[in-house]
């Protein structure tokens, strides 16, 4: 199989995560193209296109299969397997994600929380008892763990990244806003939430500037 | 000016971010837009695209003056301009969000914090005493506040929605994973932190598989 873009695997999380929620809301059997590009807002020659990359063929109008659809969106993007991840600072965020009940769907599981801060070592969050990131390449070896979860300061990103890399992650989930550089073979995935705050600030200020011209248009 | 679409948003927030940074590490004068495609992995007329778009001219094989660039975007996308936001719902994630520092660079003040958990009203979270979503009203009336976080669980989501929509928000940043509809003119970001799980979980599995071939090959 041809490997998929960044962009296609986001469209079938989204495809999955609205299937999951429409039919927790209502059972569903069957669903069309047009039905999900509507509650999405993509196109529906899209959703075809990107159901037929992973080998799923609609039944003409009747659609697809909701079953078979989740089925194989799960298995193409790994999510019938199981990713033990270490996270690695257990500040708000970290504790955030270490208690976030939702990544299990997504074959997610943090099975162990590091951090360097001697107060915090030996505390629990979430059911897990922090560790000293000391022993974080010895555990990751151990256990033979591949995914790493950041959510340090920033300045320390470049440094823990090196070291993970050393013994076996392959896989980064970079929550710190400084971009890692990697070799190659090692994802890193930047969460950058703050990005959503451009969308945000620009929609107020157009806002505020539409009202005033409004305001003025009415003095004058 | 033409309004923006949320893809050049959001390569107009990364430029400046990266910016930024850059300079925070060696003070840069100017920047080509080669520069900036290399780091962020853009196409370079794309750059220029975008910076004309905002009105931004370089000056041949020098570039971009940054502090032009910088100031152009921050105004562009309203980050000159400080938005405050109330949240609602005071768990770990509202807390990670309410203790981040990084907002205040794109002009984001968390002003208030809600919860409807009458134990945690009164705790405070950031410095901030945690109020009863009773007060949600008024304060947003009183204090004339146009943006909401919601970091509840989804099951409250459309209706808190609705209630903030009817006094004045039009503009909401959804933590939940459950999606809101809202009337025109409102601005719903959400802000699904799960979306990067797909590339991970994805390319998790193809060095699985990967491995197991290898593994066979040597075998066989």
């Amino acid at each position: 199989l041809a490997r998929l873009r960044r962009v296609v695997l986001e469209r079938l999380m989204r495809y999955y995560r609205w299937l999951s929620e429409a039919s927790f809301k209502k059972p569903l059997k069957t669903v069309t193209s047009a039905q999900i590009a509507e509650a999405l807002d993509v196109d529906a020659t899209q959703v075809r296109k990107d159901f037929g990359s992973i080998g799923l063929l609609g039944m003409g109008r009747v659609g697809f299969d909701v079953c078979e659809v989740c089925r194989g969106i799960r298995h193409v993007l790994g999510f019938d397997r199981t990713n033990d991840a270490v996270l690695i600072g257990a500040g708000h965020l970290g504790s955030a994600l270490v208690n976030y009940k939702g990544f299990s769907v997504y074959g997610l599981k943090i099975v162990a929380v590091f951090d360097s801060d001697s107060e915090k070592i030996g505390e629990e969050i979430g059911g897990l008892r922090i560790r000293s990131t000391r022993s974080l390449k010895p555990f990751i070896r151990k256990h033979n763990i591949r995914l790493a979860i950041l959510t340090t300061p920033g300045d320390v990103a470049q440094e823990l990244t090196k070291r993970l890399v050393s013994v076996g992650i392959i896989a980064i989930w970079n929550f710190t806003p400084v971009r890692v550089t990697v070799p190659y073979g090692v994802l890193v995935r930047n969460a950058h939430i703050s990005l959503g705050l451009s969308q945000i600030a620009y929609h107020l200020k157009r806002q505020a500037a539409s009202n005033a011209s409004v305001s003025s248009a009415w003095s004058g």
